[in-house]
């Protein structure tokens, strides 16, 4: 068994980043700008935008943290993406999601331009990608081909099931990796809540790519021996003992299942990691393009 | 064994749109408006795009034909497109494909706009539709969609695998069918050139959508007893002894698999004549969201 070392290959990443970032600015160049919009104070998006505006920082982006009110109107946080669109010293920006329920969420999305989508959620993005153009690809599933590509995991031809359907994981990764490409050209399964006996699925998967959010979901009896698990899983379980009151767990009972994979990634440290440094590459591609 | 029959439902589709129609010119409303480019002469081309003229004629739509010569430079081809997206009197267009080797498809398509691309081939387009938001769906894949929902099939949890990986066909509609929805929610798996034992999947498939374009690949022995098929391949396979020189036939061996399916499409006559119907069904739907 061996780990898919997210927090590794996302740290090699951002070093690398790091470098071009600092080129940009020994050559005098305007180095990448991005910014993040929240609106309202989700612990968890408080956590996310924190942790992204951080590591900007760290490799030497230029970064803006734009923190709405709870109660910021549709319009008014409409007018704040048209500032963004038109500030051209911002080269890609992200809405974090979710949105208070009195936004309408695809109406903000549609409105981010697609040259700064860095996040990859806008439709015109969203297409290039699934027919096979260039362009940003969501974080969380470029980080998956990331990682794939990195630890050089075998994935032609191979059976890929992806457990999950949504616009964000589900969906982006199961169309990539059955498009030709490295870490592509699998044979892909895209599961869901509809799913008859998924099981009988997951036991004939040379790869699972879990994106349920239910915890420990995936047990040893579902997997093949050899078989490389992606978890994208992670949900917050309630625990007293802890001192955040909580502890982070995935889709896979990792304990059970880890010795079966020939890969798998843990929770925390896995696929978490690698959407930050994805995101982060984005913004690098969106400065590239833009000068 | 029932015969999924695309050509009797697109008849139905067409007369009612036609009523549709008809009670727009009643009311006095401006009819819709499809227009077709085509570049050069191909034989097939030429087929498809009268055929399309045609059936606007039969319906009451008004429809335009732009043939331009083979040697059409690209700047000619894109300052064509710009005058339809700016001409207020055409609902939705077609650049029939494939297009001339001296020019570049991706760029004609990016510059049709999203609002009259009535075959749903624009990346904005397929982005919304593989997001599952509304939009002008691809012509195919729409009517195997319509084909489903009007002969009542079930799909919800079925196993679906899809034969190919085509921007046009086997992608959209892997999309659609594992997607919510009527015809949809089911388990769908994209098969195509390096897929392996391929037959291991078709075999236990409840459905097969097959878009390969390899005249009877698909064989008795190669499905389970009840399966549904839907036949996407069309190929003209040369015959003296026809008078057109050919005949047309698709990827699945039909008089082998026919007694052992629940339903399946001829071909002719199965998905294709729906094609043109769901493309009618688009400019429809184009004139009346410009209304």
């Amino acid at each position: 068994m061996n780990i898919l070392d997210g927090r590794k290959i996302s740290n090699q990443i951002k070093e690398e980043i790091a470098v071009e970032v600092a080129q940009m600015k020994e050559r005098g160049e305007k180095v990448p700008h991005l910014a993040a919009v929240l609106v309202g104070n989700d612990g968890a998006s408080l956590t996310y935008v924190g942790s992204k505006v951080r590591s900007c920082k760290k490799i030497g982006f230029e970064s803006t943290l734009i923190h709405l009110p709870e109660e910021t109107t549709e319009v008014d946080l409409l007018r704040q993406v048209e500032d963004l669109n038109a500030n051209p010293d911002i080269d890609g920006y992200i809405v974090q999601l979710p949105l208070p329920k009195h936004i309408d969420e695809e109406k903000v999305l549609m409105a981010v331009h697609p040259d700064k989508d860095v996040d990859g959620f806008h439709p015109t993005n969203f297409g290039k990608m699934a027919l096979g153009m260039e362009t940003f690809i969501p974080a969380t599933p470029f980080g998956i081909m990331e990682l794939l590509r990195r630890y050089d995991i075998e994935t032609e031809g191979k059976h890929t099931v992806v457990i999950g359907r949504s616009n964000i994981v589900g969906r982006p990764i199961s169309v990539l990796m059955s498009q030709k490409g490295k870490a592509a050209n699998a044979t892909v399964t895209v599961t869901h809540s509809r799913t008859k006996d998924l099981t009988e699925f997951t036991q004939k998967a040379d790869i699972i790519v879990s994106a349920l959010g239910s915890p420990d979901f995936l047990k040893a009896d579902m997997v093949k021996e050899g078989v490389v698990i992606i978890d994208v899983g992670i949900t917050r379980v309630p625990d007293e003992t802890r001192e955040k009151g909580y502890y982070l767990t995935g889709d896979v009972d990792f304990d059970q299942v880890a010795p079966k994979a020939s890969y798998i990634t843990p929770v925390p440290g896995g696929v978490g990691p690698m959407t930050i440094a994805m995101l982060l590459k984005n913004t690098l591609l969106a400065r590239e393009r833009h000068s």
